[in-house]
């Protein structure tokens, strides 16, 4: 996978410094701790160790470092892992957020309060000469996209609904690749894959008539076997974010997708009224919308979510929609040989 | 059509205050003028006077008044209905635009530059307690779209490229529905738009996210027998603006569409090696997508912008183009039983 300490970074995406550490506040629950769980998981060469006050109750599994030490052992990042109701940094995280800064780190997060809104923050940022990151801040001064065909080759997870997999997917498919010892870069379109892959752009944040061209700006031209996993957003069948699935389909211009779906799942999220599609439908509708921008888009695969079914269910529904639609389905958390089989199609 | 100035404003979405006095700043050419051009002929009521700068040329047909005159014969806001190239404001506007503040109007633009950016007339408007409304600045607090089903009849105009009459197309249908007394509104989508309703939203400027909400927000529930015309933006086969097109047609949830197509137009705009589609794809594509937030979609005809073509020749593929699509179609500025075929399919 691409790491963004080995080149320079692009103009317009967001570059993160790594090693990490990690904030965790004074998470208690596992579920605010995604965001710190994620980097563990899927970027691990770039966290160096975490921090936590008193009160939390997890852990990421690293090493405990205050932000003074973690920045003498290397550290360049401090970056908030945790979310709590609402999106605000408490006071009690602050003389933590000033002792990262002091110690000459940035400071990263993804939350709805911008870091750069809080004046104790860009002050202390201001007199240390450290960066304030809120990663679903879209870059300045986007281009409008061409639909110029870029080099390389690109790949982008769909869905047939939000938050059902379409980054995990996306990891997992640029780490296998990786491992096969393909030439292949994992690019973040939402806030924790910025995180994980220390770049990219939120792209649901950007003005509409500017979001296919930072689609664009995500996956630039790349040599000819070069292969960019993208994460997708959305789904063309919500009704609230069809157009940012829309604008990253097109400014992808992907050669392949790969359709994520959550077999469980029998509505669309937060749309009342609103079934999930059945994955033939998704698939005949990225090809009529994204042959605009390469004619020669296919389906590579289907990606199943199969949480919350048992061992034998998941397995069932896995070999059951890859007959039904001809096509190497797999679930990349089970993994094994459906997920190999999954991998030679996007690999192909 | 609908008088913003009869019924309350809605929460977001911008409100303009009538009668305007149209600012031809220093203009010496007519394309420079559009704007003051199109609210002359198409708010004629909201236009009380035009004020010009000594080196202005031309005019839109209304009585010169200075700022203060207009403000004692009852004007509410003075809108800048030029543009020049780059889009900023000259240092010659600059004691007009303080006069009309100072007079007690609100001062209206459509520019790249936002007049809330220029502190001279911040400063200025602050102290008067007059706004300064950048109608291309989306409201705050916008929603994310439900694609809740909302009452009354919806009639949106697509196109198969940018900049070919979907505006116009939409006013005319708006105005011709009028005056056979049915109930219809206006729905404003664009900058020029929204100087000639009163009101609207410029969905293109809108974060992607909440740009379906925004277009929901547009044409809210109405009394059953109610007809919103929506001015639309974008081609959904435009590589760089689609995501507007879909945010728009999903959030409008139209019955109705109209197809806007420019038959001299092969390439589209702004994207070299990009063909204007076929009106049956736009139909075709329009249904497939905007099915998701409202089954019942289908397309009322097809309005074809014959500039540039003789009267014989656009007649021939006003004709020709109905026959092979077994649709009413017309080009609204030639009018006649043309138009009012298609006007008649609206209303039904």
């Amino acid at each position: 996978m691409r790491d963004a300490s080995a080149s320079p970074p692009r103009a317009g995406v967001h570059a993160l410094a790594a090693p990490y550490l990690l904030f965790l506040g004074d998470a208690t629950e596992r579920g605010f701790a995604k965001t710190a769980l994620g980097l563990r998981d899927w970027a691990a060469d770039k966290c160096l160790a975490e921090h936590a006050l008193p009160a939390a109750t997890i852990s990421a599994g690293l090493p405990p470092m205050t932000p003074e030490a973690a920045a003498a052992a290397g550290a360049r990042s401090m970056v908030i892992g945790v979310a709590n109701r609402g999106g605000v940094i408490p006071a009690a995280w602050m003389p933590e957020l000033l002792a990262a800064i002091a110690a000459g780190l940035d400071l990263v997060a993804g939350l709805h309060t911008r870091l750069g809104d809080i004046p104790a923050l860009r002050d202390a940022a201001l007199r240390a000469g450290t960066r304030l990151i809120d990663v679903r801040e879209p870059p300045s001064a986007l281009p409008i996209a061409t639909g110029a065909r870029r080099t390389g080759r690109r790949l982008l997870t769909v869905g047939t609904d939000c938050a059902l997999g379409k980054k995990y997917t996306a990891l997992a498919i640029a780490r296998g690749l990786h491992a096969r010892g393909q030439d292949v870069a994992f690019r973040a379109s939402g806030q924790t894959g910025i995180m994980i892959a220390g770049e990219g752009i939120a792209i649901d944040a950007v003005v509409a008539d500017f979001a296919a061209g930072a689609a664009e700006l995500l996956s630039p031209d790349a040599s000819p076997t070069h292969l960019d996993v993208i994460e997708g957003q959305g789904s063309l069948f919500h009704p609230s974010y069809a157009a940012v699935s829309l604008a990253l389909l097109h400014g992808s211009q992907p050669d392949l997708f790969v359709v994520c779906h959550q077999p469980t799942r029998a509505q669309i999220l937060g749309s009342p009224g609103y079934r999930v599609p059945l994955i033939e439908a998704v698939i005949q509708q990225t090809i009529a919308v994204g042959r605009l921008t390469n004619p020669a888009i296919r389906c590579a695969g289907v990606s199943l979510n199969t949480a919350g079914m048992t061992e034998g269910e998941g397995a069932t529904e896995i070999a059951r929609t890859a007959e039904r639609l001809g096509l190497p389905t797999a679930d990349p958390i089970r993994g094994g040989d459906a997920f190999e089989r999954l991998l030679d199609a996007c690999a192909a």
